[in-house]
């Protein structure tokens, strides 16, 4: 049986704890939130503190705080020679206070409060100074997942990294296009075929690939038609910008 | 029964004539491209021409070119007077040459070769001069999917430039994580089912609302971390141009 609790409950706390606590060979035995927090009926037998002093003894500890906030917090925690983890894709291990034995157990997927993850096919990356926390993290991460990938923290980051563009980046270009949309009455439901279908391309051809539109084939008239239709100079520029980046990809000399 | 002709025969042309040569109503009498074309075994029956000048009589002729063809294709047609409409989303109506009566059918969907498609949910817009051809447009589509949209060439026009941000960059920016894992030897698999689920989530929730992030957030710290692993300076200036207009989105006054 291994013990954990969770510091902080954000997206990434809420998803994992709701994910593990029922498991057999895990307990979560507490929850610290620095404000206080209402749980969902289903985990609301787990106790719940706002202070550090009323921290419990447990297996691990999973910090899921926002990541300008970790290192200060892990400074913090009224214990040693505990496995304290975070849980962000671009901390680096070592930016954990030395007083813990330290660990990462990275879940490379978007959470949002209002959405069940299904954790079977998202990536669980570990990292952890000795062979046997390293073990004690797979074991979590298997119970999760099926796919545990060891990888230290510079790689992480370039993961991470990536992982900016085809979420957080994505989504800002769903934005623009909901918002175009909006201006013109028409409904964004007209683009989910579209979207679900740019994203499972990707799924078996490579994006390079299967890249098309105007700034592919270089198609100047329906660019500057485009630039003339947008009105929020923001969009325009990332228009722009991206639309001279795909030319230079594929070859164009500018 | 529709006796209908391809005039161009690239991914769109390819993928509507092999979702329509099939049914009882319609039938594909020829197939005009401008260089000589190999048809998969199962259209191999539809007789294939290169010159304008061997075109039969149609009911429909379905103009499936790049966009800036299509102007100065259709007023080489050597007849008058038929429904003759193109397959874009830029190009408007009245684009089309006055010598026939002119029309538009975009079905709003992403084509490769490589990939079927499921047209039963793309959004089929069209358009024509007289309702009795809108009428005749309205029931190919049909054949087709359940969602006919009647659409004027300037709505269009702006659809085509949201589909723009949701299909082209969209890929543009899984083209980047891709040639970021490439760099790091890590596999673009690790990225699939964010991908995935990025692209899931807005089905049921606002692009706007579920907006994570280092942008998002203003997390400085990871932002600059993030540059500072860019090398390629196109990726590194994307980085930053989004990044702004995503903190200028949420509020950030710079």
């Amino acid at each position: 049986m291994t013990n954990i609790i969770f510091l902080g409950f954000g997206n990434v706390g809420y998803h994992l704890c709701n994910a593990l606590y029922k498991h057999k060979h895990i307990t979560v035995i507490q929850i610290y939130n620095r404000n206080k927090i209402v749980l969902d009926p289903e985990l609301n037998h787990i106790p719940v503190t706002t202070k550090l002093s009323e921290l419990k003894n447990a297996d691990i500890y999973f910090i899921a705080l926002p990541d300008d906030a970790i290192k200060s917090f892990s400074k913090d925690l009224p214990f040693q020679n505990k496995l304290v983890v975070h849980t962000s894709g671009s901390v680096e291990m070592n930016e954990l206070s030395a007083i813990n034995r330290k660990g990462v157990f990275y879940p490379l997927q978007t959470f949002s409060k209002k959405r069940t993850v299904n954790f079977k096919e998202v990536p669980i990356c570990i990292e952890a100074e000795s062979s046997s926390d390293l073990r004690k993290l797979k074991e979590i991460g298997e119970i999760l997942s099926e796919k545990i990938i060891e990888i230290d923290s510079n790689k992480r980051a370039q993961l991470h990294l990536a992982a900016v563009y085809a979420n957080n980046f994505v989504n800002y270009m769903y934005t623009i296009s909901s918002a175009i949309l909006a201006e013109n009455n028409l409904s964004f439901d007209l683009l989910k075929p579209l979207i679900s279908e740019t994203a499972r391309k990707i799924e078996t051809l490579s994006a390079k690939e299967v890249q098309t539109g105007p700034a592919r084939r270089n198609d100047q008239k329906t660019i500057e038609k485009h630039l003339h239709l947008l009105k929020d100079s923001r969009y325009k520029e990332l228009y722009e910008q991206i639309t001279i980046a795909i030319q230079t990809s594929y070859g164009k000399k500018l």
